[in-house]
C-alpha cells in the first residue's frame, strides 16, 4: 500500500543511507515478531544488534540471522561478546563463527575489557577489510566520566582505523556513556563530538524517548540514533517526523518554509 | 471455551458498553499480534487508538484496521496526527483519508497545537455528524496545570458538542493532565472534574498500574480507562475484578454482600 | 541447530534441574509467542507461572496450558487466585479447576489473604500429595518489614510441610518481600535465609536486571530466580553465563580456572 500523503513532512533518504539511521537492538526477538514487524516498519529499519552475547545463546539464531538477510537488514553481533572472546583469546574463533553466520558487520567496542588503544585500532584495521565495522566509544561503567578531548581522540583513531560509525556508548539502559546515571544527556561532551565530526559519522545510542527527542531538536530528524527498542521504531519516525507532541515544531517548521 | 465460574466476582457490562471501557494503546503492534492477542482477551477491549502519527507511518495500515474491524473492535487515529493536519491546513484531506480507512471514531485533542474553544466545538459539532467522536481535554506539557474550572467547562461545552466521551489526558507516560509528572493523581481536581460530571461520560487515560488502581478503588471496577498497554489489557480486567493484590477487597466486598 | 562452542562458559544443569531454576512470569502471552519464545529460549525456562488471576480471565487458557505441556514446561497459577479462592470458601473448586487443567504444580501464597500458619502448612500438606508445591513467603505490602527469623521459621515449616521450592516474595516489580521499595535487595535478610538453607531449596523472585545480577554475583550462575519477565529469559541467560557487561568476571575466572 501507497503511503497518505497529503502533510507536508520532513524528507528521509533511502535506504541504504548514512544518516538518519535506526539501529535496533534485538535481545531476543522470534521469527513471526521479526517478520511481522518488518512488514509493519521495515523501511524504517537501517541494521539490527544482537545485543551483547545474545546470539550466543540462541538455539534459532541460524533462521532469525536468515530472516533478517532475506528482508536486507544487516545484523551486528553486541560488541561484549567480542570482548568475552578477546578475554579468552579466542577472536579467530569469533571471526570464523561470525564469517560462518554471513554477517556484513561486526562491533568493536571496549566497555568492559580493558584493552590497548593500539589493539583496538589494530583489530578494527583487521576487521575492516571484510567486514563493516561499528566500533564503540565509552565505558558501560555508569561511574566512569571520561574528558570529552579523550573521545575525540579515540573517535578520530578509530574512523582513521577504517570504522564505518562510531556508536557512542549509552547501555539498553541510556545511563552510561553519552548520558548520565538519571538518562540526562552529557551535553557538553556532546557539543564537543559535533565540533569535531559531523554527527553522520556518529551514532548515538539513545533508547529512551527523551533522548531521541534531545538529538532529533539538536540535529535534526536525520541524525542517527541505536539502541531503540524494537516496539519503538514507529514511534521514533513519529518523532522524526514531527507527529508526536514532542517535535511537533519540526514539521510545522517545514511546512511553513 | 467457556469461563470458569467458581469465584463470585463482580460485573461487568457486556459489550458494546458504555462504561467499564478498556481503551487500549496500539503503538506499533503486527497483525499476529492483534490477531493472538485478541483471542487471549479480546472480551476487555472497547476500543483500539493507533497513537499519535503512528498511523501515518505504519506501511500495512489498511491490513491492520481491516483484521481491527474484522474483529468488531473500533479503531480511532490519535488526536495528534489531526493536531498536525490541523496546523497546515489539511483537515478536509484528513477526514477523507478517516472516511477512505473506513473508521467510525474520530479523536479531537488540542494537546499541543493552540486552538480557540470555538473552533475546536465547531470541529466536534461537524465531525460528529459522522462519526462518534472522542474530544480530549488537558495539556500534553507536563508543566501546564490548568484550573479544575476550566476543565469542567470545557468538557461541558465537548459533550454538548456532540463528544461522545472526552478524554482525559495523560500521555503514553501518565505524567501530564491530570497527573502529575512523578504520575501521582490530581486529586482534587478529579474530584472536581466527577463532582460535575457521571464518571461514564468520562474516559480517564491512566496507563500505570498505579492509576488504575486508584481509579478502580475510587470510581468502581467499571470506570473508563485509557492509554492501556496492549499486554496489560489482562493485567487490568484482573485489577477490575479482584483477582490482583492491588484491588482484592473488591472482591471480598462483593462475595460478601 | 548446535550451538556455539569457542567459548568457555560456566556450566548449566540440564532440565529438569533443581538448582539454576528460571521461572517466568507469564501475564499475558499468546500462543504464537510461546511457541516462537520457546523456539528462541526454551532451554532455559524451567517453570512459567500465569501471574495473579490471569489464567481466571484468560479466554483461551487451555489452549495455552495445552501448549507448554506439549513444551514440556510446567505451567502453575499464581498465588493469588488461590487467596481469594481461600477467601471465598471455595479452595475444593480451585483444587478440581486445577486439576481438570492438568497442572502438576501449585503455588501457596499468602501475600494478601491473612492465614494462621497452621492452616498454610496444612494445605502445603494437603496440595502436596498431588502437586508439586511451590510455597511464597513474604508479603505484596512493600511497607510490611518482618523479621528475619520469622522469615526462617516459615520457610522451614513449610519444605517440612512438603513444599519443592519456597519462593521469596517480590511482586512483578520487585519492590516488596526481600526487596525494599525502591528495588534494592534487603541484604541482611538475604544472608540470614540462606545462613539457613541451601540456596537450592529457595527461589528468589527478581524481575530486575540489577537484582539479577546480585543474585548471581553472591550466589553462582546457578541460582534459582523467579517472576523473570519473558522478554527477558535470553538477556538473563546472557548474565548467568557472563555474556553480558555486568557479569563478565565470572565467565572470566571460569576460563582462568
Amino acid at each position: 500500500m501507497s503511503s497518505p500523503s497529503f502533510l507536508t513532512l520532513p524528507s528521509r533518504p533511502d535506504k541504504p543511507r548514512e544518516s538518519g539511521l535506526t539501529h535496533v537492538l534485538d535481545k531476543g526477538l522470534t521469527l513471526t515478531q521479526i517478520e511481522e514487524w518488518y512488514a509493519t516498519c521495515g523501511d524504517y529499519v537501517d541494521i539490527v544488534k544482537l545485543g551483547w552475547g545474545t546470539s550466543y545463546v540462541t538455539r534459532n539464531l541460524r533462521e532469525k540471522v536468515a530472516l533478517y538477510q532475506s528482508l536486507d537488514v544487516p545484523v551486528v553481533l553486541g560488541g561484549t561478546l567480542l570482548e568475552v572472546a578477546i578475554s579468552q583469546g579466542k577472536v579467530d574463533e569469533y571471526r570464523r563463527w561470525v564469517t560462518d553466520l554471513g554477517l556484513t558487520h561486526v562491533e568493536v567496542s571496549d566497555g568492559i575489557v580493558e584493552m590497548a588503544q593500539d589493539d583496538k585500532l589494530e583489530l578494527i584495521r583487521s576487521l575492516a577489510t571484510e567486514f563493516t565495522v561499528l566500533s564503540e566509544v565509552g565505558s558501560k561503567d555508569s561511574t566512569a566520566v571520561v574528558a570529552p578531548y579523550r573521545w575525540v581522540q579515540a573517535i578520530m583513531a578509530e574512523l582513521e582505523a577504517g570504522s564505518w560509525k562510531v556508536i557512542t556508548e549509552a547501555r539498553e539502559s541510556g545511563t552510561a556513556g553519552i548520558f548520565r546515571p538519571d538518562g540526562e544527556v552529557r551535553q557538553g561532551l556532546v557539543d564537543e563530538l559535533v565540533h569535531y565530526f559531523e554527527h553522520s559519522r556518529l551514532l548515538f545510542e539513545a533508547p529512551q524517548k527523551a533522548q531521541q527527542v534531545w538529538f532529533i531538536k539538536q540535529f535534526g530528524v536525520n541524525v542517527n540514533l541505536g539502541n531503540i527498542p524494537p516496539d519503538e521504531v514507529i514511534a521514533l519516525e513519529t518523532l522524526r517526523l514531527g507527529l508526536r507532541a514532542d517535535t511537533l515544531g519540526i514539521v510545522n517548521e517545514v511546512a511553513e518554509a
